[in-house]
């Protein structure tokens, strides 16, 4: 807690003309791009310049600093905030000619802050909610290192600014719920509570009391006016006092600044307009053409960046001078490869030996406990789905509120909340995050995959339950367009494996991943092994290959995924006694083979007739399959009922598949 | 309100007997099906025959009779409490050979309650929190439909049973709040409050206070042992008298009845076994063997029935007697397709004399003049993006918890609670909902959506910004893989419309379906009108069709949708000034095409070389191409920038598919 004793608040003075720079550039930025809004961020200038000048601690020369306080603007369209601050601040790519280029193609500064896209944006926001949620992850994530390496090394803050849009989507009662559960004081949030929406004022559409809402989930709660910069200031400090999440609701006046469209709807989202923005000029007394900061201002702003540094030098040295200085760069380094590979071929070996019938779910398991062997650092959870998803390994014990040196999350029936915190926790540093529900509920925090994929975050869902062969559950529950709703996602490797082998291949893939989620389909059902000979290459890894090999030249290539390999070998097994030649192709992931180059592409899939073998709609399977070939599995949804009777009421069985061959087979010949 | 004044409540022995029934019809449904949730219909028991037995009015000879109370197990693992209460309410459907065939193949009694599987079913869940969020559709449907219709025709509850888990769901939030911000007293919540989940005991996970919760929404809270039937009665009777929607908390031991087993987390979802089973039978004094229920109980449950079927009787001599009832049938009828397909003949013809370029989006709103001036049942809304979605039409005024006789409702910044909201109004009857929001929060609300699909309900979905095109907000805000996510899904209409006539047609086929839900992709940007030649056949309805023919046979077909058609016209034109006949296939849907003759898809795509063009992924377009067709479209998530600097860094523009066109065409000569 060294750091808050430096902090000097700037005169008063200081700080109304920061918070003014704030708003100018907001509004010229907006302008100069003719799209974008300019409410928020001049509505949350006095906020943020109280929180940035006195409190939070970021070092623009070294934006990835560990220890490091967290912002995250979870009301991404106000975007223009974060850009004006760093600016200010003097992050080194952050420049006028950024500013100026709001909103252009190759610009740093998106419509809504990009993770990657410029130093300091700690997560992309934009889409409601997932700031809040991800944020939840950062600060659960800083409390679970602080117990691994202590106060030394880790004591930080993580701030939040949200809007309405924020808290009225779903997903941010599962990350308050978790975060009040969790207590997670280190978590404060500040409600951008200015009583308008897209459509107008709040009272069209809520009548929420905000403030019961979150004590009703465990949170510190309190109320400022968002324009006074003591009483902002006052309740940070009350809030950094309290164990507990804080929020403050800050009132605030949407757009303040602009003389006539403050306070109003039109204020929300579109550029001011030359006249508003000269008269914003005149009633902030701001005489500066646009882009232009006075020496004075960009003075104030450079003393809360050095104080920043001061920090992290202060911080350098206790590292410095820390035993755990090693052990705590190891846990920030990417995985060893070397060392889970070489666990997994030992893994892969004892499989091919033993021939586990297992479901994939259960192969999961195995192979997570020599995961979790090698990356001590990797932290587990399910949606309360534990037992079925087979998530937690030996040994795992539970993150509560007493004791954040847990390393498995209950994340409770907050399928949403799950994979949002995932992301924060894989963000801020330190872990590997996985967690599990069933596929068919994917879509429940689809929006927070797609996160996960568009910042390139190695997070790894685990997905049972993968398709009608969960049985009795019925249709709400089995998936049957998910998989192809998933592949459809750019930067997300899927990952169906066919048994334990390849469930140990895929673990392997997903753990060691630096740029890209993984999401694992693994089936409710038993399977047998169908990897006997055993290989120290991750076959998997090439998305498809040729798991069954014909004597001589082949007829028909089977080509199917998890569950169905099974079902492709049965069927080339029956051919083979009619003295036809079926390869059978095992296709674990499409994404991998995408990228493998044509010629293995072309010698996996032969020029035979092929049929496509999925327990799911056939989309997707264009890169196996041309128009004219076969497909055997849903074209609807699923129906209640054990699952050896679904597979036959669907067609999917050997026989068909066998059937099918043999007339395309002779349709050809 | 002369329905209640009838009530007799049951004796108290009758009662526990008829409790005792459902619990051990539960149990026996799930040990006959070797799978299934015990836990929920045996705790359950108690509040649900008491709820029936003296409130819930229906009359299981007319499952459907409009004024019936909707009963919603939102729990729907649960769904063995609704089997047995419906087998012993005597539903014809639902006899002692469903309940032994629980979960199994053809029968009525799937896995979770599914919509239009048995009667009495008035939504699927399984989904967790789906039931909450679809019952305030109904809820809220009832107070509309009564706003027009009066208390005497319309005068109905709906009662939802819940559990831990989809109070945990972040779209229970939505749910929660929109009842509130609407007051939808008519609505009664009852949470299974038993304090497992299925990790263990909800402490693992959850802290938050769902009364205090529920409170900040503006609900009426009340607490009781769920196993003191005057207890629940009383509740009951407060929660009916309160003008707010109701949340009645019921203390419940989960598995209730099952000796050894009740209470843990063990009971939740597996079968209790043999000698738990005799054991329960012994503790609940209950002889007989599994599905034989004594007279008596029979004769306690048939009472129920008799109160239902007196109470439709009297509402049929009321309707008999009302001046509105031939009112009342008309907005309960699918809708006028005749007058319908005339209006948008006109709408169309006026088009095509006028040229109107504008977005798809304003061409929507265009055309919804036209079919809410046809359909006066039509309830618009918008996830606060009415002016983005342009959703409201002029006359339309907000529905409020002080009128309901509006047809436009605030959902608020709730994609998710809207679209099951908009279910329950299309469950409930009466009204043709329709909501907006931006595509790419399609995410945000898939879930719903794919219930929509599953239960074939015909609600239909307004998504603008549906590509790249909407320029500045970026890659968070821009679909690129949500067409093909959503083309995956069975039983979904996707409608991508090219310009005004297109959007017209789309509306047309949206607003007449009957058992399908239809999604709208529109654009933020204007786009010239294509359909210069007025034509009275609803082309959008043959899913693609050849827009620009070429004169002699074809060198290219360009194949396009949406925003892309236009380009796929200027390229044609660049073809045509160097000799090439292209011919311009604009394909708004693919599903539609899809069930369209064989001989007609073939004459529509032709033998030429074809070129698919689309600002998404290419996943989907495998009916259109051949794997070695090329495709000019996404491959990856799109960028910041003005839409028309987007399309030309991704290469989606004329000179690219000109170019692209050329080399095929000559690779093939």
């Amino acid at each position: 807690m060294t750091i808050q004793t430096e902090v000097k608040p700037r005169a008063e003075a200081d700080e109304k003309l920061m918070a003014t720079a704030i708003r100018v550039l907001a509004m010229d930025g907006v302008e100069a791009a003719k799209s974008g809004h300019p409410g928020a961020p001049m509505g949350l200038a006095d906020v943020a310049t109280v929180l940035f000048n006195r409190y939070l601690t970021v070092d623009p020369a070294a934006p990835a600093w560990p220890d490091r306080d967290r912002f995250v603007m979870s009301a991404g369209h106000g975007s223009m905030l974060v850009y004006a601050i760093h600016h200010l601040l003097g992050y080194a790519d952050m420049g006028a000619d950024q500013l100026r280029a709001f909103r252009q193609l190759g610009a740093r500064t998106a419509g809504h802050p990009e993770y990657g896209h410029a130093q300091g944006i700690e997560t992309t926001t934009g889409p409601l909610g997932q700031g809040i949620a991800t944020a939840v992850g950062m600060a659960l994530a800083e409390r679970m290192q602080n117990a691994r390496f202590g106060d030394d090394l880790v004591d930080h803050w993580t701030y939040v600014l949200a809007g309405d849009g924020c808290l009225m989507e779903g997903i941010s009662h599962e990350a308050i719920d978790l975060a009040g559960h969790l207590r997670l004081g280190r978590l404060i949030l500040f409600w951008d509570d200015n009583g308008i929406t897209i459509d107008g004022g709040t009272e069209l559409s809520t009548s929420t009391d905000q403030r019961a809402r979150f004590k009703a989930a465990g949170w510190h709660v309190q109320g400022v006016d968002g324009h006074d910069p003591e009483a902002i200031a006052g309740a940070i400090e009350a809030a950094r006092g309290d164990p507990r999440p804080s929020l403050v609701a800050c009132k605030t006046v949407i757009g303040k600044g602009a003389p006539t469209m403050a306070g109003s709807h039109k204020v929300h989202g579109a550029p001011l307009g030359e006249a508003e923005i000269a008269a914003a000029r005149k009633a902030l007394d701001w005489p500066h053409p646009p882009f232009e900061v006075p020496d004075q201002v960009r003075e104030a702003w450079a003393q809360v960046a050095r104080r920043g540094a001061a920090s992290r030098a202060a911080w350098e040295a206790r590292k410095a001078a820390s035993a755990q200085a090693a052990a705590f760069d190891a846990s920030l380094a990417a995985p060893d490869q070397a060392a889970l590979a070489a666990a997994m071929v030992e893994h892969k070996a004892r499989l091919s030996d033993q021939l586990p019938r297992v479901a994939t779910r259960k192969a999961s398991e195995m192979a997570l406990e020599v995961v979790n062997a090698v990356l001590p650092n990797s932290i587990g959870g399910s949606a309360d789905l534990t037992g079925s998803n087979n998530t937690r390994t030996g040994g795992m014990r539970p993150v509560t509120r007493d004791d954040y040196a847990g390393n498995y999350i209950h994340y409770g029936i907050r399928e949403h909340g799950m994979a949002a915190a995932m992301n924060g926790i894989a963000l801020h540093g330190g872990f590997f995050p996985y967690g599990g529900t069933f596929l068919a509920f994917a879509d429940y925090c689809r929006p927070a995959i797609r996160l996960s994929a568009l910042m390139g975050v190695p997070v790894t869902y685990v997905m049972t339950h993968d398709s009608i062969g969960l049985g009795e559950d019925g249709p709400t529950h089995q998936p049957v367009e998910t998989l192809a709703s998933l592949r459809a996602m750019p930067n997300l490797t899927v990952i169906r494996p066919a048994d334990a082998v390849e469930t140990a291949e895929a673990w392997q893939i997903a753990a060691a991943a630096t740029d890209t989620p993984t999401l694992l389909c693994l089936s409710r059902q038993n399977l047998p092994l169908v990897r006997t000979r055993h290989t120290t290459e991750n076959l998997t890894a090439r998305g498809a290959y040729v798991l069954h090999r014909a004597e001589g030249p082949r007829d028909v290539t089977l080509i199917a995924t998890g569950s169905e390999v099974e079902i492709a070998l049965a069927a080339a097994e029956r051919l083979a006694t009619e003295g036809l030649r079926a390869v059978v192709v095992s296709a674990p992931s499409f994404e991998l083979f995408a990228a493998q180059p044509a010629d293995y592409r072309v010698a996996v899939l032969g020029c035979a007739p092929r049929i496509g073998i999925e327990a799911a709609v056939r989309q997707g399977w264009e890169q196996f399959l041309e128009r004219g070939d076969a497909f055997v599995g849903m074209t609807g949804f699923g129906a209640s009922a054990p699952a050896p009777d679904l597979y036959r009421h669907f067609g999917i069985t050997a026989e068909a598949v066998a059937a099918l061959a043999k007339t395309r087979i002779e349709g050809r010949t």
